[in-house]
């Protein structure tokens, strides 16, 4: 039995190791940790948390486990860890109850636990389902004892302070809190009730309109889920649709408010409650950023300077937490990051996104090029030089840094000695890697300087493997085609043929093709270029 | 009843407009035409032999219907026009058969009779399978009279001649053969027999080995299959791929002979049999003529510069019978036929195939590129102009030949001026057409003149509608992504942007890819590329 249990562990960390997001696995590790101390299992939660940090659902069944042994700290630390970046209402209501049980006893226990509601209904309270949060914290001050007039006054006060702020609120109880909010106002004055509730009822009425709109709008949608990179699954498609509604039903403003801190903060909670299940997904990310600075342009626009300049740190902000989180090695963020802070002129922070991702990611071949381009834009072709000497230096960075680098002197500097010396240097380390020749034979053909151009030919010729060969013949081909007369070129294809002898013999037609193609038309009919294995480029 | 039949045919006619070759509603005319006169029926048969030409098979149906009628003037003009060209078994046996039978009562039949055999042995006596021809004709001259010893002693020279040739073939009944020419022999003259056989026992073994060896490679070849272009089939496929075994077979030379003659004889009879049913095929007419022109190479070496001449005329009449007969459509085969000509200095012959065709083919812009190439190299850059300045007139030439025209200038004369000028010729005529303009802006970037890059780029964005304007506004980013500053480029994104307003939101993401992708680089992983529906290009 403990032999068998041992196996199905072994088996879930072997496949964990292969696909860490494999949730089958995780289940089984959970349910061990489940059945173990937390002193021991802490390990196990901790590793969870580090593979699926925005899953409420974890974390409640991590913090649920160091409850039992009431250790109240690491609680609290976890609490603190989690809750600001995880808007999960179950894990809200969840901390709620923790406080209300466990505080109860506290001299100041009634503050505290007022300051939880205000806190958890500032995060979460928009939510079409954060209803009886609302509720709860209405019964909550009802229940507070108020000793004298003063303090039932007061008592009062915020008693009506929180209804009158729920029933405008497109909740899904929003109907039973204005009732409650009713009879409320009744039993207070019913002469004041009335013109305190045709107040309110404008609000009411279209809070209680959205409110249906809203859960038609949500209904389908899977929260809470934990968040996985892109399946392609049509589950995961159909979801993401369904987000992607939700969050342009948002942005269509359907509570008609003219106010844009509200409107932008109902879309941009949207994106929040789609991120933590889809986080790993760049797309979502990346609309979030872009609707957070045009909506601050709009506000600048609309002469709100200071909005502006808080929402305009918020985009960074938002960017720092997918780049620092679940997208730490997707290079699209980091990129639109640094283009963002370029554009506000941050080129300080530019320069910090560059170097710190050259460093961390596998490949840093393409974040270099990025870097170059930044660094010529920014601070002209002496900066992007210096970036293109740690590119040479770096041993993880490919080819592909040399062509950027050649063309850059080409393009920007018009200096073609430059860039020729750089093409060369480039083929001195990577001598036989046909690629980089292929865009180095491009570069000067077009140069043309057919003298030169040959004098490569031949040089990368006699040095490469035959394996490695056969595109830089037809390259020198299509060379000798454009330039050349046919006894030029029937002498290459000549060569060439001698170099592939067996491997010709099989396909002398499709080389044929090769011959007589021009941009995208062919000799032959779809039908005959695919009876002799032809591939037709795309 | 009447109707029904009626019906049939109409659906099959129906059938053929679109799909010419399909046989099942050929098999419903050809019904129909074998119940009706021939009279009648000629047409379709007509029909049928112009579709098919090389299949046997209805050529003798043809025939055996004229001879119902004894239409014998029409039907010896039929076997003028099939028998050179079909080089089918049994046509040529049915083609015996009626000389025999029809001949009979002229006074010079068995001469007749002679030299129809003689005639199809030099055309098929080669094949495996036609070894009762052999035998046929040494009973024919058998059945001879002959009056006297001189007469007598002729006949047995002529029969033992027959005999003679027949063992040392490779045909199916070899064995049988010289079992029959032994007793021949034995029959007129036991002594002189046995040296007889012993001359030729040596060239008998080796020709009952090859017989084996020749009946197991052609194995599950079906034969007399009527041409039709390339299905693509798996059928085919397996079909072709034995063909191909069987002709690698005879060009290995299984004679084991030093006559180069013969061994080129087997090989192309080899191709003529399989191009009798794949003559759509262009790789098995080209892999023939590249055959015989490697044996004329191979002859002319050795010093027999006539057989070598001779060979390679015979080349120049093989792409002649492919390019006049069912491959008349395929630039392919004439492209490598004027290569040919032209490898032999054969000028005059290049124009009249490049002029032909561009009368012939429906698009011949890919004919007027070539013809260009051709008349650049073999007489220079004047008569190349003359062949663009007909390309440009022609009605049916598209965008390509203004590029091809434009890049000749530019790589052999080295003008960029010219080159320009043609280009803008052409922008001219396509001012619509973005592949014809991605083309020239790409020359023109290359050139590395930013403003007059930019000037076209604006020009080209005004004159084009939205619809097409996509591709030339993402060529503009990668331009300004080379040479402009970060401004510059945001600044062309915005532009399209708002031209695209409706079409960029749902895919922002997609368009950011784009910005950050250099070479074959990404800025995502595949997954999250699929799960943006983002293309990747090939």
């Amino acid at each position: 039995m403990m032999l068998e249990k041992g196996d199905k562990l072994q088996k879930a960390e072997a496949k964990l190791k292969v696909h860490p997001y494999h949730m089958e696995s995780w289940n089984v590790l959970i349910k061990d940790a489940q059945e173990k101390h937390i002193d021991v299992s802490r390990k196990t939660y901790e590793r969870l948390m580090e593979t699926y940090p925005t899953c409420g659902r974890f974390w409640k069944l991590y913090i649920e486990e160091e409850l039992k042994c009431k250790n109240f700290e690491r609680v609290e630390s976890l609490f603190q860890r989690c809750l600001l970046k995880v808007l999960n209402l179950d894990l809200w209501k969840f901390y709620l109850t923790y406080v209300k049980e466990t505080k109860r006893g506290l001299p100041n226990f009634r503050e505290k636990m007022m300051k939880a509601y205000e806190f958890a209904l500032d995060k979460v309270g928009i939510d079409v389902a954060s209803g009886n949060i609302w509720s709860d914290y209405v019964n909550f001050i009802k229940d507070g004892e108020a000793a004298g007039s003063y303090a039932e006054n007061q008592k009062i006060m915020a008693i009506r302070r929180v209804y009158q702020r729920a029933v405008m609120m497109p909740l899904s109880n929003v109907e039973q809190l204005w009732r409650d909010y009713s009879t409320f106002e009744q039993n207070v004055n019913e002469i004041i009730a009335k013109k305190l509730l045709e107040e309110r009822s404008r609000d009411y009425q279209n809070a209680r309109r959205v409110a249906k709109d809203y859960e038609a709008t949500t209904r389908g949608l899977t929260r809470g889920a934990p968040a996985v990179p892109p399946q392609n699954s049509a589950e995961e498609r159909q979801q993401i649709e369904m987000w992607k509604k939700y969050i342009a039903w948002e942005k269509n403003n359907p509570m008609r408010s003219d106010d844009n801190n509200l409107m932008k903060k109902r879309v941009m909670y949207a994106y929040e409650q789609a991120l933590l299940t889809w986080g790993h997904h760049p797309d979502i990310w990346y609309e979030a950023a872009l609707f957070l600075e045009r909506s601050a342009n709009l506000v600048h626009e609309k002469g709100d300077t200071q909005s502006a300049q808080h929402w305009r740190d918020e985009v960074a902000a938002l960017y720092e937490k997918a780049t620092k989180g679940l997208l730490k090695n997707n290079l699209l963020l980091h990129f639109a990051f640094a283009d963002y802070e370029e554009s506000r002129m941050k080129t300080k922070e530019c320069h910090d996104i560059y170097t710190n991702l050259v460093s961390t990611v596998p490949d840093p071949t393409l974040v270099y090029v990025q870097y170059m381009k930044f660094a010529r834009r920014a601070e002209g072709i002496a900066a992007a030089r210096a970036v293109f000497k740690k590119a040479r230096e770096d041993k993880k960075a490919t080819y592909h840094v040399y062509v950027a680098g050649a063309l850059m002197e080409y393009y920007t500097t018009k200096s073609k000695e430059i860039a020729l010396k750089i093409f060369e240097l480039g083929l001195k380390k990577y001598p036989k890697n046909t690629s980089y020749i292929l865009k180095y034979l491009s570069h000067l053909a077009h140069q043309n300087d057919d003298n030169t151009t040959r004098v490569l030919f031949e040089r990368v010729l006699t040095s490469l493997d035959k394996e490695q060969s056969w595109p830089i013949w037809s390259e020198f081909l299509s060379f000798e085609s454009n330039v050349g007369d046919l006894a030029s070129l029937m002498k290459v294809e000549k060569r060439r043929s001698n170099a592939f002898e067996s491997e010709c013999k099989m396909k002398e037609t499709s080389l044929l093709v090769d011959r007589y193609k021009y941009l995208d038309l062919y000799p032959c009919t779809n039908q005959e270029l695919r009876a002799m294995d032809y591939q037709i480029e795309q």
